[in-house]
């Protein structure tokens, strides 16, 4: 099976785990038998068990590189956006990656899904079905309908023309409102899981007629001039063939601490206790600080170093616009090299932990406007400070002033507290510099 | 007035902002014009008020000390119990330092209180009238007797003989059952919020006679050895002449989370917000974390970098076995030179921040087992180690190996990030060094 699996999103509605640096699909949540995979780890991981010489696929933003190469392995294939295009551009760049890159057959038939629904095995069953159906070629596309638990208005809806297996799609519907929603599936109606499959040679024609051209790269470094169109409008709404396969296997949206909660096979992550007066309590603690729950009910707890929320599980989904009301920058991390952690804000002077992995290291750069202290927590390597090095480990001291460049080798992992010192403390004043790390290990 | 405020315990009942370091009664949460006070400030402010010339005595513990000098002024004198010895012992030692220290004529009356009940002007009124009772000498001990609120089993009763403003005593009821306080109340019983008047001479001749001594001094050195008994059993339950006097006024024991929010002015202290859905909602939060809580009901939050609770209001009078079943050192503290607090905790290292107040400065000191770092983030200074002394400010590292002797002063406020690294950091790893101060600022 081959497989582009859509990873958007920054998912203000996970706040305070998820920011505009981590999305909501890399948070370890979920319990395994050696700790916590995210949504990602257990999707990929359910999908090579399904199919283990599936041909994987993400597309993905930039900010997501770091994140998708420390928590997979390297037989998954990313295919980058440049920039945000909306969702047709994505597809067919995604598409032309899979024919250039992953020397796909232009006849082969792809699925592709969005990487945060909860599932189970079968779910992996069914979209393997998808691709096949697709391969077939009765039709040009193939969606997945997923048999409707109850009457939701936040789903659009498939109306189907039978009620076999397979059928041909009669109409599209979208997010109704409540009585709406109960007449279409009275009607036999199913869920538009924003899942489906179509050989690859029916996307890049369309993207041959709309971009003129479907090589990638061309349409990666054409990217950013490429029209704004979603999928739906450049493919679905001109397109008479479309099949859909029903689907009545497990099927949750991860879209909000409530439906979150629900798919947590334990109470508390991290550093935290509840009393026995609390029900239907969770609590993702990712704060050093231990939390105690007393008596409450219905309630999620969720603290990083981006804050901590107290919500009832059903107000949870209101989340975002609130979250939107603080332009708070983000306070953790994650990065191909490590990650960070802010400690301590003080006008003038930020504290921050850095965790660098053993082997790794930081780009070569300097800041115009700021010095820097180094402290050595735990670890060894190396520092070079304008070209000189000098061997580190615990307690050792590495002082640069503004102007100085600077990196560190780790040779074990190596943490650091980092405290940064000036009048202008900002994410954009950094210089990069080309610097060889193998004559330096 | 003469009085002495009792200000003990370390009050686990108001965790995370109380810890073995900060009683509650230190935590700064009445809104006052320019700011915040605490329990002890608004209490010493009333008494100032009603009384000018009140002759104001801390009973209390040595841990007390820095937070009491921090929090009021020069004018109020400190009885210093060296270890615990229970009530009788901790009332003579202040009465003795009344005495001998502070020079009040043992034919003067003296009013006893507890620091931490939530009390209008009217309270401070009553004590005053409490001590001009004694004074008149119609009984040797009287005590307040408030009138209940509702019938509560957490209070003592005194019985009086007669519903006069000033009765004579005819019985004490320790916690009763609820049936009992119903029947106590109808019977004109008054709350025992253990407050009391006597004439010095009174309880320094029980001490003499007891201990052998009624002098400050050999109190104070003999301390240790003093038996353990309590105020009831040495002096009321041997005396007949006991008065009560009547008080109607305001009175809330904040002894819980639930009775302290009650006395708050407003719901939020520190960087929180709350939607619209919740209701009779709390939040006091020490972090730099923000908290955002939605649709949640009669709940108190508060967070401090010892713990976060989320609590129902009802519940939180079940905290204190929850915080003593985690026995972590406190991460906060305020010291006579300013306050420090962890910012983080790793194996084998320790980072906390360090403000000291202006003029200010650490014991000169060394530890055998551990080395330091200090990062100057704002502020300037002088440090002296190992007998070279350096001026500091912003962005200045000062590195001190196990073993070399060091201290800090302020010049302006000071603000370090220390980074302690060795197989072994305790508090107790410190020696101190006598030095001069004046001859190196």
């Amino acid at each position: 099976m081959n497989i582009i699996l859509l990873s958007g999103g920054s998912g203000k509605r996970l706040w305070p785990l998820s920011n505009d640096i981590r999305s909501k699909q890399f948070i370890k949540i979920f319990k395994t038998e050696n700790g916590y995979e995210s949504m990602v780890q257990r999707m990929y991981g359910q999908l090579r068990r399904v199919d283990a010489d599936c041909t994987v696929t993400i597309a993905t933003s930039k900010s997501q590189i770091s994140s998708i190469h420390n928590q997979l392995d390297e037989n998954v294939g990313i295919s980058v956006e440049p920039c945000r295009r909306d969702t047709f551009p994505a597809i067919a760049l995604a598409t032309a990656y899979l024919h250039d890159i992953q020397g796909v057959s232009k006849s082969e038939a792809v699925v592709v899904c969005p990487v945060d629904p909860y599932v189970k095995d079968d779910y992996f069953e069914a979209l393997k079905t998808l691709g096949e159906q697709a391969k077939r070629g009765e039709a040009n596309l193939i969606l997945m309908g997923i048999e409707p638990g109850y009457p939701s208005e936040k789903y659009g809806y498939i109306i189907p023309e039978t009620d076999e297996p397979v059928s041909k799609v009669s109409d599209f519907k979208e997010k109704p409102d409540l009585a709406s929603a109960e007449k279409y599936i009275s009607e036999g109606a199913l869920w538009n899981g924003g899942v489906f499959a179509y050989k690859l040679k029916y996307v890049l024609d369309i993207a041959e007629r709309i971009f003129g051209t479907s090589s990638y790269t061309q349409l990666y470094s054409r990217y950013d001039t490429l029209d704004k169109i979603s999928f739906d409008y450049a493919v679905v709404e001109k397109e008479d063939m479309i099949q859909v396969i029903r689907f009545a296997g497990q099927w949750v949206d991860i879209g909000s601490w409530n439906t979150l909660t629900e798919a947590m096979s334990e109470n508390i992550i991290g550093d935290a206790m509840m009393d026995e007066a609390c029900e239907n309590v969770h609590i993702i603690n990712e704060l050093d600080v231990p939390i105690l729950a007393m008596g409450v009910k219905n309630v999620v707890i969720s603290a990083s170093p981006d804050g901590i929320l107290v919500s009832d599980k059903d107000r949870s989904c209101y989340l975002k616009e609130y979250v939107e009301a603080r332009d708070r920058e983000a306070m953790f991390a994650e990065k191909s090299w490590g990650s960070f952690r802010v400690i301590d804000a003080e006008k003038d002077c930020l504290t921050i932990k850095v965790v660098i992995k053993p082997g790794d290291y930081m780009n070569y750069h300097s800041h115009d406007f700021r010095d820097e202290v180094w402290v050595v927590v735990s670890g060894r390597g190396k520092t070079i400070v304008d070209g000189m090095e000098q061997y580190i480990s615990a307690g050792d001291v590495i002082t640069m002033k503004a102007g100085c460049r600077h990196t560190v080798i780790a040779k074990t992992e190596l943490k650091l507290v980092e405290v940064q010192i000036g009048k202008e403390i900002t994410v954009h004043d950094k210089r990069k510099y080309a610097f060889s790390v193998e004559a330096c290990r």
